[in-house]
């Protein structure tokens, strides 16, 4: 397979775009990335969700229509219901992704019987994965399994290497590691094309790199990525402008699905650090870390005292483990159940936190299983190049 | 073979850098052109080239001082012809070779019967090749003979792509071509790799890049290369530092050996251009056309009248005719008698410039007859990536 190469007939390409990490994000989200420069120039501060978050609370129907998206609105939902024949994941019922780009069109070609591709991707700069990185993998693994479809991901250990004090040995170390945890989300290896840049930065795939860089000027980038004379030349991030450039070269205009922000344990208002461990649940976390992490940090929109709490209930708006359930708790009884409980102060902080330690120490187990069962082998075989089934015609 | 790769020991590169077009030079020469910024910014004017060659005339003596090169003097000829049992090139008797930096590192290895190879390239722009373009390969091939040592030829056709209106089929076309004129010069297929970075960057060699694009400020750009911000990202010139950035990444510096501007038709003072073909002699030329453009175009150094030409004889120092024979007449005791009988004005510029018809006639009918046996197979043959002999220990 030459992903993005030139053959004829291509898979039109949806795209996964994680929002829990401006990172990531901006990895696969050009559109949005462009977008933050420019809040950046009107309200003074570095990104939309840091500015809509100053009060503890993002509100996500500014952004859309400050950047002109689309809704994902109960209509879609019902439509890819309808056309996949799958109960919809909890993500999208509960507007957890929240917001696209022409993903009307991707399932006008599924209706269709055409080609449609879906892609996402990691820098790898860290050893672990934290929760907030497996949601556009689970909820990517919900995709793939439902509409049946290829899967490209794509791990920048490059750009890690360029932005991040390790050398190119330790980062293509941490794409293997990484790629360990994305397989254990379950995908589906006929489908799936797991790619490090330092591996596969070559041919078809470099030729595209130069039609994109020979279509964004120094200008481009310093006014989407803040990029100054002192920074180094590797930095010209090739693939993160993909829906103004791909039109340019020929290809489609990939299509779009953007996650809302899974907030730090400490609030909406901070974000996750890999410098800050207790910041986040990572997947590599005990129970007993959990358990203590939960307890400890995890920000309540409970009242001071169980006496107030019983008069006037919780902020559900700013309480992280109802926000952190709404992400993984299934049923949706149950947690229609647990806010309204809470949030009429029938239920303490402290028994919502016990559901959530369950709920997150069961999650976890479950990706530690599966990860302890991923070997060389199979890394080798997600990452091995080879056509796959419907990409191209 | 891996060029540059992380192999342990790697024998000492020596980079032969072609004068005759600032382009190919700062292909290869990163020091040079970073020479050529400063005098810039000293002289308001766009190369010493050029500055020197205001009157007519380079200087060269001023270019070795002024960029702190050394120059290639007697006792070095000497040396390498007694170190290769081969008689010197004409280049090197002649001074057309006349600078370099740390050659005397590379004789010293070669002596020691250490390991070094020899690195030159061209930027493929055109289809066909000028004598100028040839120049830096013809010495390359002495060089091959002489030390019998490996070689590496770099096509940067992804710089064409970016710097020219060309598209990557014409680039890569055009790269595959000039391949077959490189050939022709005569190269050892066992000890010579070609490479297009179209088709080989990735691996160690992409991993290289990226090393030294992590090194590479955009205002070190800016500096030696004139980027604007309105420029294309892709215009990021990895390859052109090597001297500064190899030492800070484990490499060896690179050892430089640097020819003489070879002229237009026109002068010195002008610039062999694609866009008049009246410029310069082509590699595809016929005799006919040889003829017509030595006799037409090539400025002469004699005096407008034959009695006046008796009296005074011809200025040399900016004669083409002699210019050209000095690169391409082997016989060293012909040339000298020519100059003497024309610089005292027994022979007129015409009968120069039909020594030289007969000179380039030959040199280029042996190159054609040359690039007419190269095949696609033996392209193939030089692009095979495979270990070279005594390339890497």
């Amino acid at each position: 397979m030459e992903a993005g190469g030139a053959q004829g007939e291509a898979a039109q390409p949806l795209l996964i775009v994680p929002a829990a990490h401006i990172e990531e994000e901006t990895a696969v989200a050009p559109s949005i990335n462009m977008e933050i420069g420019e809040v950046a120039a009107a309200e003074q501060v570095v990104t939309p969700w840091v500015v809509s978050a100053l009060d503890g609370v993002i509100d996500y129907d500014k952004l859309v229509d400050r950047f002109g998206c689309q809704r994902i609105d109960a209509a879609i939902v019902d439509r890819i219901a309808r056309l996949t024949c799958c109960p919809p994941h909890r993500f999208l019922r509960r507007g957890i992704f929240f917001a696209h780009r022409d993903l009307d069109t991707i399932l006008d070609l599924y209706e269709a019987g055409e080609m449609f591709y879906l892609y996402t991707g990691r820098g790898p700069s860290s050893e672990s994965l934290h929760l907030g990185h497996l949601i556009p993998f689970m909820f990517t693994k919900y995709l793939q399994d439902a509409f049946k479809v290829p899967l490209v991901i794509q791990l920048t250990d490059d750009e890690k290497f360029l932005w991040k004090n390790l050398t190119i040995a330790e980062c293509k170390r941490l794409a293997r590691e990484n790629a360990k945890d994305i397989i254990a989300c379950g995908f589906d290896v006929e489908r799936t094309f797991i790619f490090t840049d330092l591996n596969y930065v070559g041919g078809a795939f470099y030729e595209n790199m130069l039609e994109v860089a020979k279509r964004v000027t120094f200008n481009n980038l310093r006014g989407i990525f803040g990029i100054t004379p002192e920074d180094q030349i590797g930095k010209d991030p090739y693939f993160r402008m993909t829906r103004d450039v791909a039109p340019k070269i020929g290809f489609q205009k990939p299509s779009l699905i953007e996650s809302r922000f899974f907030p730090a344990l400490q609030g909406e208002s901070t974000k996750m650090s890999a410098s800050d461990p207790n910041s986040a649940i990572y997947v590599t976390d005990s129970s007993k870390q959990i358990t203590a992490k939960v307890n400890k940090y995890a920000f309540s929109g409970g009242q001071d005292s169980v006496e107030l709490h019983r008069k006037l209930g919780a902020n559900l708006d700013v309480d992280v483990p109802i926000k952190y359930l709404n992400f993984f708790l299934e049923d949706d009884d149950e947690l229609g159940h647990i806010k309204k409980e809470y949030e009429e102060g029938r239920m303490l902080t402290g028994e919502v936190k016990q559901r959530l330690i369950a709920v997150l120490s069961e999650l976890v187990a479950r990706h530690q299983r599966a990860r302890a069962q991923v070997t060389e082998e199979m890394v080798d075989a997600f990452m091995a190049v080879r056509p796959l089934p419907n990409m191209f015609g």
